[in-house]
């Protein structure tokens, strides 16, 4: 895919810059071939860059020295957190110098009455958790990769993930931002109040950005109270019309405390068993659905979850299940509902759903498409691919979060080939635009979806939002080749 | 206050103008005086611009004329919703073209599924709440002046309200926005999606921006199901320290469904009492605090409320009180815990929160300050700031959304007088300051707080809005005089 795309004539690395960087930060600068290696390379190992120097600032004035240098030399930077995006927007195109957040990982404050946390934007989003849970709260968001990405990548990508349907996005979360931008100079926007209503809010155009405006290096972000009760239930339901009917209903029976509603194919449990030696508690259903609850009183939340259950059972909208809970006393207890009741704990349900990604990888090359459409058609996208495909694919899967109306879309092979990607784009990208969906609903577009922008975005706001990159990045240095399609 | 500012070199209304749009907009293009005239005052009466020509365009593509027109000949425009903030940000300060949203109040469509309603800028939030009441679902927001108010100014002031604590701010539940720009110029980004990573989130740049960056014409948003039991605690504490305790007991115990924490001191309550003729049903506290319970389960909520009221009267945290509900089966049953309990409906204990600041525009001329602060530090200002002026103010009243951290800070004097307000700014922009809070909580900045922007964001931030602004309206004519200060 990198053949479309030429080098800009930025500068190029000389001895001269590696002694400035050395001098900079002593020890914390990487040029050996084989230390720069897993910078390069992005998570799907689907993309190469060819980078020849990894830096790891540990706070922000090493950042904005970093900056300033490169802004005079024009030398592009390709800022990278935990590089676990699916987009390819982490890894250098080209030889950009890699701005690694690995070392920015200290926690600044933590306020217990607000939840009102400021970190670095290195911190590892499960370490996060890690040190709200023993305070009593827990992190807005939750994404398979928690153990590997970066609150700062999270931000600079927007990213969604498995707790959105309850705490909302970052574009709510997330208080306040220490940004520096292309020239070197600090933005210090790193409030900590829930509401502040002085002047545009400038913090919004870095988030979801993916490094091209500036680079987060910090983060203030409204943490909720860790709830006290936390279900789940994985249900089986016999086709995608009763798992529309199941949402509805459990959102109206669940009310507040439903945290996630999320679904995949058979084919996915299939994977996810066969790859990765997962046994499904419940069996024999087109669609599974995996649905959370999180709330502040165990007995209430368990009698709102057994109506629930109850309801679905009794009305055959499900045809098979389990429950999940934290609380050992309802653990031991037999819900009696459920065909088969195994009792397990929620984090071994929520691998089902978590571990498909890692599963798909197994299968050989993957093309993988997030898309945002009204949720009555969300499955519709799958069906008519795999009608389209035949058998030229290997597998067409479906799975997401459908409380948010996101579908993950995975079409594997066994090896990339050009003519199955001919038959699959356009094709999905205008079907996504007709029903008026987003291209990308959680993933961004960093360099393998830029040049689709236009299926979900029109002309005008592409134009305004060059027009931000050049106000911000004069000299494009800021992660180039990503987000905003290259000119004609 | 006008008279430090200067008209800029704006062209002035020719009868050819007024020609142009009556062709335009026939009987939509206010020119009398006393026609104009509520146009130009703003509600607190504290302003009166002159402008002489008010528009009432009905549709975008009008919008997109009218602003065409505006920056070819360079006539200043301002944009007005209802007419309702607090900041002289909806009321021309000279001369400009008055452009009211008035006329664009249809519903464009709302979606049951998602609970996405898409309307025009003018439609009146408190239309909106019973538009969507009857299918089961209410606004994000809501405010005291709902009655009045238009969800494109809601939007464009980024206004907080009542239901911020459980639904979050604007900068979440808004998906998108139509605006037409500075150059007539028609923005779509009017999607209907929970999720939408392609390219930078531009629609966030305009909210919050006051009418100086864009009109704002159309807006989706995402509206939350109707809960199906509310119920209204309203308790008498008898010191502040006691309402912080009270807030953290009750965020615990009452967790998701907790969807108000608002508070007022005895002397609002003497004053909504005086001049409105409220009567309080909790008497004798230097303290008030109104809780508001929403939820999915009307005995879950019950039973949750009690247990806290129990606790909260048991431990001394709260001296007396009253609840309310909607249900009539609940409030026909006396829940015995209080000292007395009249049982009224949650409207009328609203109303003693909500009309404080109708109340206080009887008492003369009334100093507005909206502050953003550490929780724990809400009431010392107005400690503070009370000992300051003695005997030189009326009134020095504190209450707000505490559990948003925003604290509505009112002092009140027969008449306008310099002397008193040099002793209160910038003395209370350097308190606010010195403990890391915002000026401007919800209100905005508008024409009267703008010079003081630099209390809260710093000088490279104020730098980058002015960038902002010239590129979004190279030429100054939407909402000139307002958000960002004048060049000094």
């Amino acid at each position: 895919e990198r053949s479309a795309v030429r080098r800009l004539p930025f500068g190029r690395l000389a001895d001269g810059d590696v002694a400035f960087f050395e001098r900079l930060m002593p020890g914390r600068v990487l040029t050996r071939q084989e230390e720069v290696m897993p910078f390069n390379v992005d998570w799907l190992k689907s993309l190469r860059g060819s980078s020849q120097l990894v830096l790891k600032p540990q706070t922000t004035a090493e950042v904005s020295q970093v900056l300033r240098y490169c802004h005079e030399k024009n030398l592009a930077v390709n800022p990278q957190g935990g590089n676990t995006g699916l987009v390819g927007g982490s890894v250098p195109v080209f030889d950009e110098i890699i701005l690694s957040t690995a070392l920015m990982n200290q926690v600044i404050s933590f306020d217990k009455v607000s939840g009102i946390l400021v970190c670095q934007a290195g911190c590892v989003l499960e370490r996060l958790n890690e040190y709200l849970d023993e305070q009593g709260f827990i992190m807005p968001l939750d994404l398979g990769a928690k153990g590997s990405c970066h609150i700062g990548g999270n931000v600079a990508t927007n990213a969604g993930g498995l707790r959105l349907l309850r705490y909302g996005s970052l574009r709510g979360t997330v208080l306040g931002l220490e940004v520096v931008l292309a020239d070197g100079s600090a933005l210090d926007c790193l409030t900590s109040l829930r509401k502040d209503n002085t002047g545009y809010d400038l913090k919004q155009l870095f988030i979801g950005s993916e490094g091209t405006l500036g680079v987060i290096t910090a983060v203030s972000i409204l943490c909720p109270q860790k709830p006290k009760a936390v279900n789940v239930a994985f249900l089986g339901c016999q086709s995608f019309a009763k798992v529309l009917e199941t949402f509805t209903t459990c959102r109206a029976m669940l009310g507040e405390i439903l945290s996630a509603y999320e679904f995949m194919d058979e084919k996915c449990m299939e994977l996810v068993e066969r790859h990765l030696k997962l046994s499904s508690p419940v069996a024999d259903s087109p669609f599974y659905v995996l649905i959370e609850t999180s709330g502040s009183n165990a007995t209430h939340d368990e009698e709102k979850l057994n109506n629930f259950l109850e309801q679905a059972m009794a009305s055959g909208l499900v045809a098979d299940g389990t429950v999940a809970t934290d609380d050992k006393k309802i653990k031991a207890k037999v819900l009696g509902l459920c065909g088969f009741l195994r009792s397990p704990i929620p984090q071994v349900l929520w691998s089902l759903r978590e571990r498909i990604t890692e599963a798909l990888t197994h299968e050989g090359y993957v093309y993988k498409y997030d898309i945002s459409l009204p949720v009555a058609k969300l499955y519709d996208l799958v069906t008519d691919m795999r009608a389209r495909l035949g058998q030229s694919a290997k597998n067409v899967v479906g799975y997401g979060h459908l409380g948010d109306g996101n579908l993950h879309l995975n079409i594997t092979a066994d090896s990339y080939s050009r003519s199955l990607l001919d038959a699959i784009e356009p094709f999905v990208y205008e079907w996504t635009a007709r029903c008026g969906g987003s291209i990308s609903a959680e993933h961004g577009l960093g360099f393998k979806k830029k040049q689709f922008i236009q299926y979900s975005k029109p002309r005008e706001a592409v134009a305004l939002m060059q027009q931000f990159k050049a106000m911000l990045d004069p000299r494009g240095i800021l992660n180039p080749y990503k987000t905003l399609p290259s000119a004609a």
